[in-house]
């Protein structure tokens, strides 16, 4: 329909990086888009860490359980839950910050990452960069936390590696657009049958990826969701001023 | 430096649109860039709800406090975190279903619904669209799970309103860009500074936009942040199986 909506069809992940800077005056742009973004009551609980340094990015990569196109890309953004703005606000007109107790708070601020995150993305796809979204860093925030210095009712909510591909990967399939689309209300009905359709679906592609041992989109998802794993996130937050229990 | 760039910069919500429907074509590329972001495990934890139904519209406002554009605009699209389809895939390969249990996965769920959402935003506004994000549908989750017919493991996360823009509101001014952007580490020292300046900008912005009642950008924040302004979301979350608890 047009060449922006193009961009967001085509996306896919790059976990293979070119040895090439990204200018300053893009990464200027990144970062524009990022702020130039809606955010939830113009609290403007996002805050960004550019990180280039070579050290810091290795570093980055072993929190993230070993992904080690973190430290090869020349850039990384950490996308910061930032509070800790409004605390300075509480102090300045003499009143209590409270929601970062709420999960209402943690909602919010993790929206607002997603929103800030994909308009980065979209910039950098429009540029022919390459990206690849990092959650892997709340394996430890704690670690990140004392890394890059940040302050109580702050929390390193994702990142997002950058650079110019090395190689085009392949764009994996999606379920059938009717089991994401719902019309007027939700139809909780129609989705089995489409779930063992894109189970078959994605027999084939895990085969000509080299990863048939993920066997299907059920049993690979059941992987990760089986169990809690990145477990220090909820007492990581509590230390840092997010009590999520209200 | 583009035009998907310049469209991201130009960015402002709209809260007055004209009585005109949009094609369904386009409506089915919002879908489309929607589904192809990127989303955390491939776990496709987001589900859309299309809302063209103008009682549903009218009801989606009152539940949102009152914000009548929502029943104005010719669509409104409800982001769902839905780990529902996960539930099925776990009785399907005989697995318990863990992770809705854990602040993790609502921290992941949020940041998805935000990406797609922002998708949803830059590919309407590329095409003349205006938007506004309805945050405010967290004001009666149960409400809208009424309405909608949401099941287990599923929650309205964020709203989304789109239409034709009768008008184009003032942009907003954000903060000063390094309060935003923090290079390799977060620099706690330079806030307070920038937020004088910043709290001295806004008071002509909201003087010209007639809403000197907000004071500036601390005295407004804190107007929301001194308390937990949608106590029911934690609550809900618990009936629909996210505890977040751990």
């Amino acid at each position: 329909m047009n060449q922006t909506i193009e961009v967001m069809k085509n996306h896919r992940c790059i976990r293979n990086f070119l040895d090439k800077k990204i200018p300053d005056a893009i990464i200027d742009e990144l970062v524009a888009v990022a702020q130039a973004a809606p955010n939830s009551i113009n609290g403007q609980q996002i805050s960004l860490v550019i990180v280039r340094d070579k050290e810091k990015k290795r570093r980055i990569a072993e929190i993230a359980g070993g992904q080690t196109w973190i430290a090869q890309a020349p850039l990384f953004v950490l996308f910061v839950a930032d509070f800790y703005k409004a605390k300075l606000a509480a102090d300045k007109v003499g009143r209590s910050l409270v929601i970062p107790e709420s999960i209402e708070a943690t909602i919010a601020v993790s929206i607002d990452a997603g929103i800030c995150l994909q308009n980065v993305i979209t910039a950098a796809e429009s540029l022919d960069l390459g990206i690849v979204p990092i959650g892997g860093i709340r394996n430890d925030p704690a670690a990140m936390i004392e890394l890059l210095n940040l302050p109580e009712y702050t929390f390193p909510i994702n990142g997002l590696t950058i650079g110019y591909p090395a190689d085009r990967s392949h764009k994996k399939p999606r379920m059938p657009m009717s089991a994401f689309r719902h019309d007027e209300a939700y139809d909780p009905a129609k989705l089995p049958g489409l779930i063992d359709e894109y189970d078959k679906l994605m027999q084939p592609y895990l085969k000509s990826v080299g990863r048939e041992n993920e066997v299907n989109w059920s049993t690979n998802t059941m992987n990760y969701y089986s169990f809690v794993y990145f477990p220090k996130v909820y007492p990581t937050m509590k230390l840092q001023g997010f009590k999520n229990d209200k």
